[in-house]
């Protein structure tokens, strides 16, 4: 059958190794990690195992002598094998032993070992969730709902993992266990953090002759600590930033289960799709209800996208995969990763938190601005300068010629070099002029300074300069909660539509992602002093959309734990149709990215979680594998394509459809065809009643600004609970000069106005696709 | 009678004040603050009290005419009267008032105000006090003793000063009281401190139209309330200094009462004598027992120091005055301050305590090393550079391109210039290599570093060089007690002779001085990170004689419960003869300004101040006030001189004596015409057996080095408690060529070495003396 994987060949390099060891090196170096499918259905009888086969599959298509001098690299080898993501395994190849193995029967599909992007820019948390009322006592806190978090590891002496208040009885389902490496043994899990698994051979791999740092589940990056006690860490009292957020911690389902994959490691590049691919392929095995995973491959299609391939097969399990669109706004459109179909895809917003710094000038007056300075610096009645030599804060030379005080620096340059400037200085601190969302929203403060807004500044400059003496005070250590407008979607977080798959429209949700508080490790840096100095918090404010994910992750175990019975599309779509397109002034969310005009649903989906709302949304958009099937079969990817995700040939292609039954709607015009012709696209719908009993439900639309929307029917009748009614929705819009973006929303309102089942519509200028 | 005083000249500038402002402030800066001794015996009949005469004197005496204009700027202006610690007042005058003045009948010398130096370098605390035996259950923890402390002020809310166990019998003799003003109320005196005061005349005379930051007893510097609390504070679990020294804060006398007179200012100098004389003025008319001053004026003769002459007032109501010997060493001898035959003056010695970190190096080693970082900074597993490029630590250029990790910086530079130049680059901390007793005793550590003995620096620098891959991780905020050799000599303590009286050995003792932990005002910055940021601790570590003295103010207070009969010579004497010559090695304390070879008395005096022992010194050498006049008779001071010090007609000099009844003995040779003649001096001392009942003492005496020593008679026998007996004591010596001090001691032996009456023995050269 032409397969040559039986016929090795002798390295020749092996024998010249003393010699050559830069050569060696060059061999070495000649092989990488391939993920590869198989078609589990073509397995020979003469295997009883997956593992087997595919163990003998890399065995016999090696073309190189292994030696017993460090055999691992002269000849391919089998990192992980992968069973419940999709089938297939991960390997050590070269070049022309891939080219054997594609060669064996089952073979799907192979591609590189990929890296994967953190979604952390650095961030905070806010959700309406109350012990009397809502989803909290529906759910029970998400009691016995497992959340599986695929990331850096765990603290797990963090007091978020403690399982005080938790019962023993773990669900039967659960087959995980807390696996023993370095630093980590099986009794640091407990009724809370019940699984612990790390996954190595991809960053060995691809770190030949590496010593990792820390070879367990245990984080020494503090991403995976975070993001977990952000969905399902326990209460812990009296904890504090360097004093900001002071009080309770909690995550958003206090009451589940946690078992954590780490995948990320900090040697090498640290991110490898094997990896990810077998702490997900784990995850499903162990039988976790939902999968957290604040991270993403861009750049990649679906068919070749870890997260996409792993989480198709969650899905089908209704394993809720909740994924983050990542951190690359605001500029553009299309920036967004994680824009799969079958998953979660979680916008970040900010929060309706101020951390503060009060200035006190000598006239009396105080000013109240951003800060976040990890210390309680003393600034006591201190000179204050404002001219025209220091007040660009552009140069440590002239800085350190100022007087003793505090400067005031105005917006010229970038905050975050004049601040290392004032560091390099002997300057005692600072007063910025700048509304910059940036500034806020990244929360890095190490020098003692306040961030004031350009309304206070007239007064500030006005004091400075005509005051004979001018002084202030500052006072660190503040927080104010209520602050609006909140939420705003966060600057950094990516846009869609999805170049995965633009034709449904991603992101799903917003979710609080800037200035999270979270459980952190006691030994990496949370905050940080001048250049030099480090310092430890137990719980780290961060911001990204790596926070809001796990919030997501939180509210979707929370309703797993309220209605068992939902498929994953169910959940989903009530956290959509549910969500809040306003903030806290009632006015539509703004968007801090793009000048504060509101926010599109390429920047937040369709609105901000509203966790006790999805608890009863009414009417549901299911969706079931088929119905995913028949999108890829829309495509063009191949039959092989579309094999490395579904994994299964029972699912037919001889319905494809692009128009899946998902709770919002895009359409999308080529901006390098303008034309001024109408184009017209009908969308079709089924909405199950999740409603107790009969219920009638009248369309309201908004259409986007230069489109129509027409719904058919207007009125949907149930006679009973679970009773399913279809619509379609003709939109009919035109490409836009300027390649605008705009929306519009069409909003079932039941009739005694008890449910509003919303959708967002946007006509978006295509973008380029991974394909 | 020749006393102008009474014709009053105009001001030849008011008439152009509008259009001489310039001539206005010259004509106002010709006044300024003087200090001016009155005969009080010669008050006239017609006045009824000296507030009276004094006023009427200053009011005649003007040269100008008053206006209603701001009148006080253009007159004599009287600030203080004084009747306590010498009569007198201090008055603003111009030349020509002052010369009317001096005209004035009963007029004793004036001299001008001056400015008092702090003893504060910055330093802790140790003293073998215990609640079952010795000094404190002997003297109920000083309870009913009131110490005042002559100082900043204090900070009235430090836990240090509640009075929880402290009885409301707040002794009857006391009439002082609780001053408001700024930020300070009535209510904020309890049964601890029970008075507070504050004296500003003096700061707002020599500054016109100043506006004081804090106009009352309140704290703004931290110094008076560190001193008041390590004399006096109470009991205090859970404190420490950025996690150092954590522990219990207690006071020595931690029962006794506190007042405070605040007589330092922030203000100007900020230190002015007419100030200091009102405060120690009101302290002894109020009814303290000790009056504790951590300040001193340097290069001032004893009739014109003001401590001198309100001490010896204190000193004839038996009051105690302990005050600090200066932070001027160690190079030089008669560098000290209030070396006043009349007071206790203490020397600063160190602590058997080092604040570490913990160097663990990627071998596994560790190696401790000294640190006081104000954070728990966290350095880990960063790699270690040794090089000859970045070693030198002096160059922010060179530094600023370090790879990153830890540096060892090398010695070749001053470690203070090495640290700036660290902060400025992005080094992320560096490990000293030094033995430098002033690194150490400073304490100021601002960038994360450790400094390592020269002793294990090749330990160091080997695993640096030589390891492939040399790493370290750091851990601050470490604590050691029980540390060897302790207590040594300070380096920073002034060194005797006294240049204001060389006849009388000084300083007298010395006490902990070198990193003390006390109470500090929250606004006041007690720890620095980088060259910007300033923290606040409520209890701080610093170093200097003003954290001495109060230790053995506290000391003095407890003896002063314990015994109330002793008079202040008493108690001085019992402190001195039972010192501690010896460290905790049992070995000579050692000098850590002198190379660390053995502390002479002119660095420690008797040696390491022994409360318990004190408690039960067998023999007291005591002197009346009239042996002190007698002491300042044999000067050569004129009349009105030493009357401005006795203030009394009353004492006669009738039997004038250099050989004051002293606990220690000098003899002192002229450099400058050196000889090989032998010169012999004899000393006549008288001794009280205060031990009990009958008792026999043989003398013991170690002669310094180069002389002889001849005690007469050498055995002393008492029949009952308070008989006296005298001896001589009688050395034969001469100059040394190299101008070096010798030194020995006579120890009085009780027949069953119950007690040792010791006394230090000094040959020193002579130094300048103030007259």
């Amino acid at each position: 059958m032409g397969i040559n994987c039986g016929s090795p060949l002798p390295c020749i390099f092996y024998v010249q190794f003393f010699l050559l060891a830069l050569h060696v090196h060059t061999c070495l170096a000649e092989r990488s990690t391939y993920i590869v499918h198989m078609d589990k259905s073509l397995m020979p009888k003469l295997f009883t195992s997956h593992q087997q086969w595919y163990s003998s599959i890399v065995d016999s298509c090696k073309t190189e002598t292994p030696t017993s001098f460090e055999s691992r690299s002269f000849s391919p080898s089998l990192l992980y094998t992968y069973d419940n993501a999709f089938h297939g395994f991960s390997a050590v190849l070269s070049v022309d032993e891939l080219e054997n193995l594609k060669r064996s029967p089952g073979f799907v599909s192979a591609y590189n070992d990929k890296s994967v992007t953190l979604d952390t820019t650095h961030t905070t948390q806010f959700l309406s969730l109350n012990p009397s009322t809502g989803l909290w006592p529906a759910s029970n806190y998400g009691e016995d709902v497992i959340v599986g978090v695929i990331d850096t590891g765990i603290w797990p002496e963090s007091y978020s993992f403690r399982d005080d208040g938790l019962t023993k009885n773990i669900p039967d389902k659960w087959k995980g266990t807390c696996e023993v490496g370095q630093e980590f043994n099986a009794s640091m899990c407990n009724n809370k953090l019940i699984g612990a698994r790390y996954f190595n051979k991809g960053v060995m791999a691809a770190n030949p002759g590496v010593t990792l740092n820390m070879n367990s589940a245990r984080d020494t990056e503090g991403h995976g600590t975070h993001t977990s006690s952000t969905a399902a860490g326990n209460f812990v009292d009296g904890v504090s930033y360097f004093g900001y957020a002071k009080g309770t911690a909690r995550g958003v389902a206090p009451r589940s289960r946690v078992a954590i994959y780490k995948v990320l490691w900090e040697e090498g590049k640290g991110r490898y799709a094997s990896d990810v691919l077998a702490g997900m392929d784990q995850a499903i095995a162990d039988g976790v209800d939902v999968i957290s995973i604040s991270m993403g491959f861009d750049g990649t299609p679906l068919y070749e996208d870890p997260i996409a391939i792993a989480s198709f097969a969650a899905m089908e399990k209704n394993v809720v995969v909740s994924t983050s669109a990542g951190n690359e706004g605001p500029d553009g459109l299309g920036t967004l990763h994680n824009g799969i179909p079958w998953v979660l895809t979680v916008a970040a917003g900010t929060i309706d938190r101020l951390f503060a710094g009060t200035l006190t000038f000598g006239d009396g007056l105080t000013i109240t601005g951003f800060t976040l300075l990890p210390a309680n610096a003393i600034v006591e009645k201190l000179p204050l300068i404002y001219n025209k030599t220091f007040s660009a804060c552009n140069s440590t030379k002239l800085l350190k010629s100022a007087p003793m005080g505090i400067i005031i620096c105005d917006d010229s340059h970038a905050i975050r070099g004049q601040m290392l400037r004032l560091i390099e200085s002997q300057v005692l601190g600072a007063v910025f002029i700048d509304k910059d969302p940036e500034v806020f929203e990244d929360g890095i403060v190490t020098f003692p300074l306040v961030v004031v807004s350009p309304d206070d500044a007239s007064t500030l400059i006005n004091y400075a300069t005509t005051s004979a003496k001018p002084s202030v005070s500052m006072k660190f250590q503040q927080t104010f909660i209520g602050t609006k407008p909140a939420p705003a979607a966060a600057y950094y977080t990516s846009r869609g539509p999805s170049p995965s798959y633009p034709g449904i429209l991603k992101p799903d949700i917003m979710a609080p992602g800037s200035l999270v508080l979270a459980a952190w490790p006691p030994n990496v840096a949370a905050g940080r002093i001048g250049s030099n100095v480090m310092l430890p918090s137990d719980y780290n404010l961060i911001s990204g959309t790596s926070m809001a994910c796990p919030h997501a992750s939180g509210v979707a175990a929370l309703l797993k734990g309220a209605h068992p019975e939902w498929s994953a599309a169910a959940i989903r779509s009530a956290l959509m149709t549910t969500a809040n397109p306003l903030d806290n002034t009632q006015n539509p969310i703004l968007d801090n990215g793009d000048s504060f005009n509101f926010a599109s649903p390429l920047a937040m989906g369709a609105g901000q979680i509203d966790p006790n709302s999805a608890l009863e949304p009414g009417l549901i958009y299911d969706a079931t594998p088929q119905d995913y099937v028949n999108l890829l079969c829309s495509t063009n990817f191949t039959r092989k394509q579309i094999l490395a995700i579904t994994r299964s040939h029972a699912y037919d292609c001889s319905n494809p459809s692009s128009d899946l039954n998902y709770p919002s709607f895009i359409v999308l015009y080529d901006r390098r065809h303008h034309t001024k012709q109408l184009r017209v696209r009908k969308f079709q719908r089924m909405v199950t009643n999740v409603g107790d009993g009969a219920a009638k439900y009248k369309a309201s639309v908004t259409a986007p600004k230069g489109s129509t929307v027409r719904v058919s029917p207007e009125i949907l009748f149930f006679s009973e609970t679970y009773q399913k009614q279809s619509y379609t929705l003709t939109i009919t819009y035109k490409g836009q000069k300027k390649g605008n973006v705009s929306f519009g929303e069409l909003v079932w309102v039941e009739e005694n106005e008890k449910y509003n089942v919303r959708s967002p519509i946007v006509v978006s200028p295509l973008v380029p696709v991974f394909e």
